[in-house]
């Protein structure tokens, strides 16, 4: 069994090749929500959403969010009502919202409404949610801190990020399809997707027990660089990496991954760093990371298994 | 200047035609609340809303509830994702819900959100809702008492009904427009639109404050008969009168109101009940009420407004 850690858009386009590489009961989703918030009185969980979204068939294969063929009514009459519009939020995309929000207030867990929406869309893989308990991604910025969406949406990832805090992460549990698989003693690899290392990645270890088991227990750590040659595919990682004095490199992501990844895949346009990589103690695998078609997806997924499959063991 | 208590399509259709006729600050359109509930996590008040499409041009002509042009994908996803679609809400239309949902949660009153809807969407004329205080008509039925949207919408007002209460309206004040107006000294008449006396009327009057100044204030009340040949033009204003073991006919309308109002306004088709009304020491006026054009809606208010002109004040 593996586990895949996953964020947005690439986690959701990995998770995808590896749900057609491996069954369901071999492949568990585990979904970054430090990204969660509350807005316009419901509760949005990107992540989640965005993995869920693709894992189904629904996506938009534009945006890498939201649904395909989405209307967007509700918004432009919230905006002639003076309400907030900054985060788009879909006709389709919006009952996701609703129910989810509605379901919570009930009582429901995070996980139990991620998994019933999976089955509703046809989802025969397990997407769970990290953890249960609200974990809030702060970026600390020269302009303040903040929360995720305000610096990713509604700031366009312009202010300059000095570091980032996971409120709420020191208390949270994992969520029960994890701890179970943690319980297991089936795990035979965790997979970084290649999610953005310091707000889609971070936020997931950062619960205790999944950090504790990640260094713990002896089970390969693959990480799939989100760096390639130079830029992150989506997303402001690149942009955050060199405002924290780093290279924006996949080396750059090894050497932060060190202590928690026993091996990377890179993609070919940064080869030459596979030396310097391997020279950190890390097993490396260089190889076309960038998934434009769902056939890349399941190539690279395949890839990444018979990597881990040849990985040693310590347990 | 006239008040105009009003209910849902009937009364919307009035007050548009009243609007027609009178000038914003003789005008103030007092919307029952008592059909407001919520759902999926959302307030909604559709008596409000229908009074504020219509006033501002852009309601569905065909339902007369909800807005022109209207799409349901929020609501096609909801369904799929097994959620209530019992109570459809247009994407649009969320649009209202969702953000009064949060405006009412921030602190504001449901009298400063609908204001506010009404400038943003060019409305000039002034709309409130009887009171800012949670009424809630509970109908008593032979299947148990029920919400009012759970009789109305969910059961297609099929069970039969044995009374009514108004939960909340003992304890109510009028909303500050309403209170605002009855302090001025300025108020000519009152007009009961042609709205379900038993649920689009009564919970008004059942403010206490409301009832009182009906009663004993002596401006003249006017109320149009919702009832014309037999049969409500919409709603269940017909079918509850026969539950309750009245006639379902304008005359028995009258009876109905005969405590708070002074002059009835009856329909041709109706005409032979005029003396019988006129005999209960009502005035009594007998034309055209069913309003099929805007034509027809400005005409019927510019009678009504000659009317009350006419009426005898006690003041």
């Amino acid at each position: 069994m593996y586990l895949a850690f996953a964020g947005g858009v690439g986690g959701a386009k990995l998770a995808l090749g590896l749900s057609c590489v491996l069954s369901p009961e071999d492949l568990l989703v585990v979904v970054n929500t430090g990204d969660d918030f509350e807005h316009l009185g419901l509760r949005i969980c990107p992540d989640i959403d965005t993995v869920t979204y693709t894992l189904a068939g629904v996506a938009n294969p534009e945006t890498g969010w939201g649904v395909r063929g989405e209307t967007w009514n509700t918004m432009d009459a919230l905006g002639q009502l003076g309400g907030e519009t900054w985060f788009s939020l879909g006709d389709r995309d919006l009952a996701t919202h609703i129910e989810r929000t509605r379901r919570l207030q009930a009582g429901e867990t995070l996980s139990a409404v991620t998994g019933q929406f999976s089955k509703k869309l046809g989802i025969r893989h397990h997407i769970a949610p990290a953890t249960d308990d609200p974990i809030r991604t702060i970026v600390n910025t020269a302009d303040g801190p903040m929360l995720f969406q305000e610096y990713f949406v509604k700031r366009q990832c312009a202010p300059v990020v000095t570091g980032f805090e996971f409120a709420g992460a020191s208390a949270a549990q994992p969520s029960a399809a994890v701890i179970s698989a943690f319980d297991s003693g089936k795990i035979e690899g965790i997979i970084f997707c290649p999610s953005n290392p310091y707000v889609s990645i971070a936020p997931i270890i950062a619960v205790p027990a999944i950090g504790d088991f990640i260094r713990d227990a002896g089970v390969p750590v693959i990480a799939v660089s989100p760096i390639v040659g130079g830029n992150a595919i989506k997303g402001p990682a690149a942009k955050i990496m060199r405002e924290l004095g780093r290279a924006s490199t996949a080396l750059a992501v090894a050497e932060h991954y060190r202590e928690s990844v026993s091996a990377m895949v890179i993609d070919t346009l940064d080869g030459a760093d596979a030396d310097a990589i391997w020279a950190l103690g890390m097993q490396v695998v260089v190889t076309d990371t960038v998934m434009k078609s769902d056939a890349d997806k399941t190539r690279l997924a395949g890839e990444i298994i018979a990597f881990a499959c040849a990985l040693p063991r310590n347990r």
